[in-house]
């Protein structure tokens, strides 16, 4: 009945060859005279999501998540993980070959600067590994005298005898009715940011197919193509790109405002305006150390900074809002059914963590709009929901039974980026599983109503999330909201609600709103809207003033909520935003689930 | 009867001889080949208040702000203040002479770059700005190939004929029934902060003062010796002071643990470090370049960071947390029989804002413990409160008649710096005086009831002081609290409450609690009281909690508060905080103050 054609819950992870596989890259390194390499799991984009043959991390380790950094000496090896993957890492690697270590108690140059003998050479593949990235660790090991080493070639790869090719998803027009801009009036803005300099070289493809209005599929869950592009501050960009993933009408439509280059003419393209002394501005975030290095030995001036098209792309227009208000409406139905078919079916027992998030990837699917899920959804029972960023997988599948299930999961429709998160309670909450969701949604609640001027960042905005938490000794271990893309990227700068939001909010800027409260070994909770910065008319106001508009359609389950720790104003928010999801939503759900909505937003 | 013996009310200020300073320097740059010269309002430590033979910026153009800085080429000069003076400037200079420009539209770097020629020659002196503000203006001029020149000798000080000779205060012990730990026991927790360093080049006053227990008396208000120290990883640690600073008995004091060595010594010394290979460490916010350079010149490896006794001196211990209470409920007293006396007196007409600053200090010296005043009293009526840093003058000096008075002021005590702002109202308070008092306020209280976990920052609570503001679309433009130091400055970093206090809050910090709103030209408002974050203990927390103790001691003005606006909670806050200040300071007062402070204090 249910199916999940976007994602899947194998256990990807082996560490069965990683033995081999590190002695013959040891032995690789040997022959180059290395006594160490640097091995990020990272593409030539430092992309979230990177291609399958990017994987190099996985290939060599066992390890699968999303962020990790291992560093290979010859008698020893280490694998770094942050907070999210302690516990997973030391589960998929080979604890024989590599040492897990949490990242943020001891950095990776670090356990290299005490682990390396003095003055030795270390090798790294400069195409996944950012220039400030190098220079951090040029820093820490200086004093050793330990020598970082830029290889032409990545080993790995030499090794890996069934590396998948590189993708070559297609690349298409995202027309005007989505995009809301024309490619050329975003390149005036761009321009606009070069600060006196010749060019700007591009190396985020969510930033390049925003500028170009265009998309791909060369990664899961984010409609980006793999390219790179340079912007001089005068005549057509070029966009490096593969002359496959185009057809001949895409390429048309390209040509009427940029140039087309195969990607092997970036290098050299780089290198001649370096030789006419160009200054070039590389993005600090994704630009590979290759491409700035390049320039630079050719006699140009790399200037590392903020991507000009950061910001411009985090301000959404008009109709890019409006196409994100349509796909929350869509998909807020696809959410409801499912909410209503759980609510029904859960109590029956028979459901575990994956038929869930099938049913719920199908919802989505019947709505004949969805052309990808955001991310992998967090579909967690009990204990798990209590981990933020589980995954469930075949192994850790648990059956649902009472107690508490979180949902966290998105859509990518042609219109709009979703991400929601709902946590439930099959059978009767407990006391302290109210008070504790209660204060969660008064964080939430918090952010919804607030109202801030102009200038005011995400981090001066974040403890409001937090305040009900806090009076009560608790906390959670993450921000309280990060940047949405418009059909793009589900977690996007630099827009951030969290201690470290310094980026002022501006109108247009979609963001998420998901405090979360997690009871490790028992439970978790997360509420989590996306909502948009949209300016707001105060009498009297000195100042602009912004508020959020909340855009996201889905009831919260008042099963959970004590209605005795909310305020008047507070109650008034929930009621107004369960009026708006009951009447948005009914007209688009089926009988079934038009009754259950009814009562699941009733007015507490 | 009254009488100002800590601070000045005259005009400082003159740009009576600039045209003719100026063609002088300008006649000895073109002597050196230079195209121009970077004059920033700074000392060879980047203190806040200066020594007066370091006030080249003032004797040049006649600006007497406390930030400010010029750059002068051959045909054109400019002078960059930030918004607390954008308005003074011009009023100061001759403004034939420099453009008045505000440093937040264009900065000093980009300035030169668009009015130097290609290739210039640009003078400054390697004493008065760090590695990273030169670093940044190399950055800038890159492109124009502009050329920085750090200079033997300050051009200036040849010119300025009757410059004054440079301070000698004495520099005496601070004791430990002051200061709390020894200074052995400090210099260990420097040395575990050396993370690798052979040394640190401590070039922060406050630090070296804070590391060895000594105070001096070289500049206003800050009880600091100018001075320079070398902090081995083993051995004594050096302190570079003038020798006419130290009688037998401190030089004896300090030889216990130190050596003294003379501040010509610093160079040599630093190069000698440097032929040796040495890695040392160099405080970022304060450390000249040219200390720097030295050592990277001999072959030294100079590492610029945090200062490592930033932290620590931050971090208060029970001695000096116990002094601040004790110098708090002393200057409370003072405080209180000066709002008593203005309560009485200002009504009765003849008051203006230097006799009330006068009669504030002449409280404040009868204790016959006050060494200093912490900074110049801002001493404000109307519109002049509108104006955060306001300095009265006999030029701007406004008699006191009905409205609103502001009264930003602090102490040095040997036991405690103090830091705190009433404003009050004389005559009736119009109902929107009351309203926004009353938000001012709710903001003040939401910091002070503040709960919060290890680990959060003040950005994280800045939007608690803002956020009745920021619903009636109101705000202000300064942070909402800065660290306070211990007989030392009384802006301390890196403790802060602002959209930029990335510093976790930990136990022993003192901080500043100062919202505020200013309605340009009638009238502004301030609320500051000093608190320490302390542990609290709460029922079923899972976190390690914070909250602050309030440590300063006057009551707020009740006629401009408007209770209907107050939460039962809030006014609880401010009732239970009265009656403290009414307990604790009415039998330290005379009668009729006693009288008044009962009134003043009475519950809501």
């Amino acid at each position: 009945m249910f199916e999940a054609k976007f994602q899947s819950f194998a256990d990807a992870s082996s560490s069965h060859d990683s033995a081999a596989r590190l002695a013959a890259l040891r032995a690789e390194l040997a022959r180059q005279t290395l006594d160490g390499f640097l091995l990020p799991r990272a593409d030539a984009h430092q992309n979230e999501y990177v291609p399958r043959n990017a994987e190099r991390l996985a290939w060599l380790t066992g390890f699968t998540g999303s962020a990790g950094f291992a560093v290979i000496l010859q008698k020893e090896a280490a694998l770094f993980v942050d907070g999210r993957y302690v516990l997973q890492a030391p589960q998929e690697i080979d604890g024989r070959l590599f040492a897990s270590i949490d990242i943020a108690e001891t950095a990776p140059a670090q356990w290299l600067a005490a682990h390396a003998r003095e003055g030795a050479r270390i090798g790294y593949d400069p195409w996944v590994h950012t220039s400030g990235q190098i220079e951090r660790f040029a820093k820490a090991l200086e004093s050793k005298k330990i020598e970082l080493v830029a290889l032409d070639a990545n080993p790995i790869d030499a090794l890996w005898t069934d590396r998948p090719a590189e993708p070559m998803g297609a690349i298409v027009v995202h027309p005007p009715r989505y995009a809301g801009a024309a490619a050329a009036a975003k390149i005036k803005t761009l321009r606009a940011g070069l600060n006196g300099a010749d060019a700007a070289l591009m190396s985020d493809p969510h930033a390049i197919c925003w500028a170009f209005n265009i998309r791909g599929s060369d990664v899961a869950h984010t409609p980006i193509a793999l390219c790179f592009a340079l912007l001089p501050k005068e005549g057509a960009p070029a966009l490096y790109a593969d002359d496959a993933k185009l057809d001949q009408k895409t390429r048309a439509a390209l040509e009427k405002f940029l140039t087309l280059r195969a990607p092997s003419g970036l290098l050299g393209d780089l290198a001649q305006a370096g030789r006419r002394g160009e200054t070039i501005l590389f993005d600090a975030a994704t630009a590979p150390v290759k491409l700035v290095e390049t320039l630079r030995e050719a006699g140009g001036k790399p200037r590392v900074a903020d991507d000009p098209a950061s910001l411009p792309k985090a301000v959404k227009n008009k109709t890019e809002l409006a196409g994100a208000r349509e796909a929350h409406i869509r998909d807020g139905a696809a959410l409801t059914r499912f909410l209503a078919w759980f609510s029904e079916t859960a109590p029956k027992g028979g459901l575990t963590e994956i038929t869930a998030a099938e049913a719920l990837e199908t919802f989505r699917r019947e709505t004949g709009a969805l052309r990808d899920i955001s991310f992998p959804t967090i579909s967690a029972f009990g204990a798990h929901a209590a981990i933020p960023h589980y995954r469930v997988t075949e192994k850790s599948n648990l059956r649902i039974g009472k107690g508490v299930y979180l949902v966290d999961s998105g859509a990518q429709y042609l219109d709009g980026t979703t991400d929601v998160t709902r946590t439930v309670c099959v059978g009767r909450a407990s006391r302290q599983l109210r008070d504790h969701f209660t204060r969660v949604l008064k964080g939430h609640i918090a952010i919804a109503r607030a109202v801030f001027p102009k200038g005011a960042t995400g981090a001066q905005l974040d403890g409001f999330a937090r305040r009900f938490l806090w009076e009560a000794g608790l906390d959670f271990d993450h921000g309280v909201g990060h940047g949405v893309g418009s059909y793009l990227s589900v977690h996007e700068g630099p827009q951030r609600i969290s201690r470290v939001g310094v980026t002022p909010l501006r109108p247009g800027m979609i963001l998420s709103n998901e405090p979360g409260y997690y009871r490790a070994g028992e439970y978790g909770i997360r509420l989590e809207n996306l909502v948009i910065v949209e300016r707001r008319d105060i009498a009297g106001a000195e100042r602009e003033m912004y508020g959020f508009e909340t855009i996201t359609l889905a009831p919260f389950d008042l099963a959970c909520v004590e209605p005795k720790l909310m305020s008047p104003e507070e109650s008034a928010w929930l009621n107004a935003y369960h009026a708006q999801v009951r009447k948005t939503l009914s007209p688009l759900v089926d009988a079934r689930t038009k009754k259950w909505l009814r009562e699941a937003t009733r007015a507490i």
